[in-house]
């Protein structure tokens, strides 16, 4: 089963937006077992379009068409369609009621063409999910499928996870149920957690259910995703769970959090189980540790507060006895069980790239946490990396 | 002219990595007045680039290939190149040489694999520019062209710059120069500043020459970009800095900065200006606002710092009574000349979207400044929007 993707829109081809849809299609196709051999990006022309879909149709079994679905002139996905599936479109008179309806929720006035969304081209099915005034549609032609999305990627989400998907695999005649899971890692490069999971890998290539992969990930970690093909839902989690629970005792604390969870979410779920509270004192990183905590801690019930200022102390004094004291009095200043902070000493180079090293201290009542690291002195990097390192070092002395 | 572009890694198609490269070099055409009608992402496979770069070819008179000129055997667009162009691999010793020297000088061994990126198809050129260990390739195909360059963002865009934007140019035969200027607007909507030039634009229309768009960008404000197609550099400029100066006689303070220049940029020059300095407290903007300012002022010398907390006061002080008393409390705290401060009100829902009111406030020696704002209730969007709204009040309270 092969899919192709198109995304339309001439502020695509333009660099106006960049077309993320695509990518996030591709994996969705990738996770559930359909191939993609090409993604294409076209511009609002109905002829570049027809051929784009065309050539689509004839080296794959099935099309999805990203964006064009608007109520403007420019928006002609549909037409296209219609002219491809050599049909004539007709007004979805379900479809222009809910459009209206929208509108007069959003106590707006909406011009007739609007109605132009409801236009659906003759043996075309909407799709059920709708959270915008573009509807999505599925449109067989043969034994092949265009399928069409509009360019809001949380709209085109919800119409690929609740309709798209599923009809491709029934397509496919998969009538196995695909599930990932992602296990998120902190502290091992990618040929480490490859070592240390080889014996595993070789086991599972034998079976060939569940698969693993890695996915490097930049100051997100290296990412373990775990795909299990199974006959039903019930029995492809019980096969995540136990693959889980195998890789967990082969790889420790070095996972911090599965699927979505960030390193924040498993600081402040830590702290949160402890019944305790965090404040930070930031120079290098400059308010981002505070920015990544509030944005999960929005009331700020566990963590407490953040001073973002130059940290004082002789350099003479050293960077870990001034981190340390930056650490104490962040706890002090906001009255919170754990205080933490980072400094950063001044770049060098010795022969290889130029560095910097960054002291992490942390205050978790009687206890102190400290480490060196090492990182690149180029300063987004800098801070990224010291960010994430600072919480890693909080996530494992909480969890530890 | 008409130039199309492609981009080649099996990585994009399964989502791994989004191609914001097609993006950038899709602006970069439009800029040069270069067509580009198709960009087409494609896999790691010989068959498959093949076909897109035949196509291309067929309907463009110029190709950028852009990825797969790595050292390992995957990377292979050099040897799709050299079968499209009919003609065998040379390595080229300059080449070889120079990839040699990059892996002494970081003090690692070279693979003899390493040297695969020295192969160049007879007949191509390779590009001066050359700031990694992969060159890159422009290859005469009749009178039409293939270029190929890395996928890596910083070395892709030195290429396309130093070499195949004036390659391009020189083939379109456009002895023109062309230069463009973005003038960044916070404020105003995109009606609102279209109804103020709507007479200049007319202007323009007539004359042809500078041309003037806009660009909405969310947080970063709508973008009013200037292209001037000119003679040479020093008209080109001279045409940019007349038009600058009379849009900006339109627009008045509307305008906060120029091309990459930021409104943090802004809010920081105009302090050092006058010998300011800058204290802030952050609740609901929890960091982001101190990031933005530490990302540029490094030793935080006139950012002097952030207190970031819930800010205490009773619900029944209103919030400007609250945001006032933080703005105070936060140049006290830091010793700066200026403070600042905003709060968010409860969420609200009348009739139309959820709402939640913003209190911006600052303190300027004897002056107060303070406005009230109404943004969208989702978290992320309320974050964003007040950081750049209290950044935007400073501004004009600083250069009024």
């Amino acid at each position: 089963m092969r899919c192709e993707v198109i995304a339309i829109g001439t502020e695509l081809l333009l660099g106006i937006i960049v077309d993320s849809n695509s990518a996030w299609i591709g994996e969705q196709l990738a996770l559930s077992g359909i191939d993609s051999y090409f993604q294409v990006k076209v511009g609002d022309n109905f002829g570049r379009i027809e051929a784009s879909i065309r050539q689509a149709l004839a080296r794959s079994d099935a099309v999805i068409c990203c964006g064009g679905l608007g109520p403007t002139q420019d928006d002609i996905t549909r037409d296209v369609i219609a002219e491809v599936m050599g049909v004539g479109m007709q007004r979805d008179a379900a479809i222009a009621d809910k459009i209206r309806r929208i509108f007069e929720a959003r106590g707006r006035v909406m011009s007739q063409n609007n109605l132009r969304q409801a236009d659906v081209p003759i043996g075309a099915r909407p799709i059920a999910q709708m959270p915008g005034t573009a509807p999505g549609l599925v449109c067989p032609v043969g034994d092949k499928v265009i399928y069409a999305v509009p360019g809001v990627p949380s709209e085109m989400r919800e119409m690929m996870l609740g309709t798209i998907l599923p009809d491709l695999r029934e397509r496919a005649g998969q009538s196995a149920v695909i599930r990932s899971r992602v296990l998120r890692t902190w502290g091992m490069s990618e040929s480490g957690l490859a070592e240390v999971l080889a014996e595993r890998m070789a086991q599972l290539d034998q079976l060939g259910n569940p698969t693993i992969a890695y996915q490097a990930s930049g100051i997100d970690g290296i990412k373990v995703r775990l795909v299990a093909k199974c006959k039903d839902e019930a029995t492809a989690t019980q096969v995540l769970d136990v693959e889980e629970a195998l890789i967990r005792r082969l790889l420790g604390d070095v996972i911090f959090g599965i699927d979505e969870e960030s390193m924040e979410v498993a600081v402040l779920t830590a702290l949160k189980a402890k019944g305790m509270t965090l404040a930070v004192a930031e120079e290098v990183t400059g308010g981002l540790l505070a920015a990544r905590l509030t944005a999960v801690d929005a009331t700020m019930a566990t963590f407490r507060g953040a001073r973002i200022a130059a940290v004082p102390g002789a350099e003479a004094a050293g960077l870990a006895a001034r981190a340390v004291a930056a650490a104490d009095a962040a706890r002090r200043e906001f009255g919170s069980t754990v205080g933490a902070a980072a400094i950063a000493g001044p770049a060098r180079q010795a022969g290889g790239p130029i560095t910097a090293p960054v002291v992490l201290a942390a205050r978790l009542g009687d206890r102190r946490q400290q480490e060196e690291i090492i990182l690149p002195a180029d300063r987004g990097r800098l801070r990224d990396f010291t960010v994430i390192s600072l919480l890693n070092m909080l996530r494992k002395a909480l969890t530890a």
